[in-house]
C-alpha cells in the first residue's frame, strides 16, 4: 500500500505537471509517534487554484477518541491498541468555475491484533454541472468497480450520495462517485487490488474534464457563483467531514487536513440564483441524487 | 425583552447607517409553529462589506435535541416542553482590514414550567490587533457589567476567552469581550436590565473602533491577511459554536444562522505571517487571552 500511494502520487502530479506546466512543492513532514507523510501543494496556478496530492504513512497508539468511534468494529478489546495507517488524499480546486473540484482519498488501516480495513472513494463538485463530466467520472469508477465486484458500484454510490450531504441545505456538495468504509474481502489481495485500480482511475475519471473546462469562458457572475459553492464545500467540510472533525477534534495535522479548504470561499445573504439560468439548473441537479450511468 | 431588542435594532442599525450612508435591507420571516423575525441586513457597503442586525421572538415545542442539550438545567422533566425565545443577533464584517469584525447577540428563553434563563455576550476579531480598540470595547463592556454585578466582568471576560477558542489552531477567535449563559438572578428584572445594558453598550464599544479605522490605509498584503482571518473566523463557527452547530443541525433558518459567515475567505496551505510584521504581532496576542483592561 505505501509504495502503491507513493507511485500514485508520482503519476498523479507528473499527469498535472504536464498539463498546467506547474511543478508542485513537496513539504515533508513527521508524525509525533511514527512515519509521516509527503504533501505536495500548488497554489495560485494559472490551471490549479489550489491542490493537494498527499500521501502518509503513520503508526502508533490509538488515541482513545479513535477508539471510540471504531466501537462499531465487531470484537474491538480494551485498548490501547497500536495501529498503522496509510492513506493517499486528493484535492483539486481549479481556477476556472466550469472545471469541477475533485476529491479522492484511498488508506488502509491495520490494528495490533491483525484486523484491516481499506475506505476511500473518489467524488467530483461542480460548480456548473455538466452531464457529460459528471457521466464520465462516474463509468470511470463504475468500470472499475465493475472490474472487482458487481456490487461495488451500487453500493458504493449511494453511499456516496448519502455522505455528502449538506443536510442544512437540502443539497448534495456535488454528483458523487464512489465512497466505501471497513472494506474487508477474505483475502486481502484483492481488496488491496480494488483500491489500487481505484487510484489508477483517478487520472482517466478526471484529466479530460479538467482538460475541456480549464480553458472555458468565464467572468464576474461565474466567479461570484464559484464562490458560493466552495464556500457550500467549506460548510460540508467543517460541519460534516469525519475525517476534517476527527482529525481536527485528535490533533491531527491541520496543514494537511484543511488543505482540502479551497482557496476562496464567499458567502452571501439570502443568495437565490437567477431562474432558469445555469446556476439555478446545477442547484437543481443537487438537490437529488441521480444515476450519471446507466447499465449500458 | 422583545421590546428592548426592536429597539436596539433601531438605534443600532440608525447609527450604521448614519456613519456609513447607507440603508440596512429588511427581510421579515416565520417560525414555523409561532413567531418569528426580522432581520436587517447590508452587503457590499463601502465601509460594512456585510453586516446582519437582527431579532427574533419564536415559540413553540422544544425539539427533542434541544431537550437533550438542556439535561444539564436543573430539574427538567420529561418532555415534550414548550418554549420561548427572544433574541437579538449581531455581526459586522467591515470591509477595511484594520476595522475589527464584531458580533453580539442578546437573549432570553422561558419553559412552559416558568422557568427563564437570559445568555449573551459580545466579541471581538480585529484582522489586525489595535490595543486601544481591545481595550474600549472591554472597558465599555466592563463598565457595564460593574453597574451590575461586580463578579460578571471577570467571570464573563474568563467564560469568553475559554469560549472562542479555535482549539485545532491554538489561537482564540478574537480578542473577546463578554459571554454568559444560563443567567437566572433573584428577580427577572435585575437580569433583564443588566442585559438591556449590554445590548445598549454595544454601540459605544463599537461605533468609535469603526469610525477609526474605516477610512485607515491598505493594500493587497492587508486584503490577504484579512481572507485569511476570515477563514479563521469560519472554521469557528462551523467547528465549535453552538449555536451555529446546533440550530443547523434541528432545522434553524440557515440564512440566519449562516449571516455569521464573512462575505469572503480564504485558505492558503501552509500560511505563515511574516516575522516580526503586525500579522505575526496578531497573531502572537491570539493565542493566549490576556487582560485588555485593568483596574483603574
Amino acid at each position: 500500500m505505501k509504495q502503491m500511494v507513493r507511485e500514485a502520487q508520482g503519476s498523479i502530479t507528473g499527469a498535472l505537471e504536464e498539463l498546467c506546466s506547474v511543478q508542485f512543492v513537496e513539504d515533508r513532514w513527521s508524525h509525533a509517534e511514527g512515519g509521516g507523510g509527503l504533501s505536495r501543494i500548488l497554489q495560485d496556478g494559472a490551471t490549479l487554484e489550489k491542490a493537494g496530492v498527499n500521501v502518509a504513512s503513520v503508526w502508533g497508539t490509538l488515541p482513545p477518541e479513535a477508539e471510540q468511534v471504531m466501537l462499531h468494529k465487531e470484537g474491538l478489546g480494551t485498548g490501547p491498541h497500536q495501529f498503522a495507517a496509510v492513506g493517499l488524499s486528493i484535492v483539486i480546486h481549479p481556477r476556472n468555475p466550469h472545471a469541477p473540484i475533485v476529491h479522492a482519498n484511498y488508506r488502509y488501516f491495520e490494528l495490533d491484533d491483525g484486523r484491516w480495513w481499506f475506505g476511500g472513494g473518489a467524488d467530483l463538485t461542480p460548480i456548473y454541472v455538466y452531464s457529460e463530466d459528471a457521466e464520465l467520472f462516474h463509468r470511470v469508477h463504475r468500470d472499475c468497480c465493475d472490474r472487482h465486484d458487481k456490487t461495488y458500484y451500487p453500493r458504493f454510490k449511494a453511499w456516496c450520495d448519502g455522505y455528502f450531504d449538506i443536510k442544512h441545505r437540502g443539497e448534495r456538495r456535488g454528483v458523487g462517485g464512489i465512497f466505501f468504509d471497513d472494506l474487508r474481502t477474505d483475502d486481502p489481495e484483492s481488496a488491496f487490488a480494488f483500491v489500487s485500480d481505484c487510484a489508477a482511475s483517478f487520472l482517466p475519471a478526471y484529466i479530460p474534464i479538467l482538460a475541456r473546462r480549464r480553458d472555458q469562458e468565464y467572468g464576474e457572475r461565474e466567479l461570484r457563483w464559484q464562490g458560493i459553492r466552495r464556500s457550500r464545500y467549506v460548510e460540508f467540510n467543517l460541519m460534516y467531514d469525519r475525517g476534517t472533525r476527527f482529525g481536527l477534534r485528535t490533533g491531527g495535522r491541520v496543514e494537511s487536513i484543511l488543505m482540502s479548504m479551497p482557496p476562496t470561499a464567499r458567502w452571501e445573504y439570502g443568495h437565490q440564483p437567477q431562474a432558469d439560468g445555469p446556476e439555478a439548473r446545477t442547484l437543481d441537479l443537487l438537490r437529488e441524487p441521480r444515476d450519471w450511468v446507466t447499465k449500458d
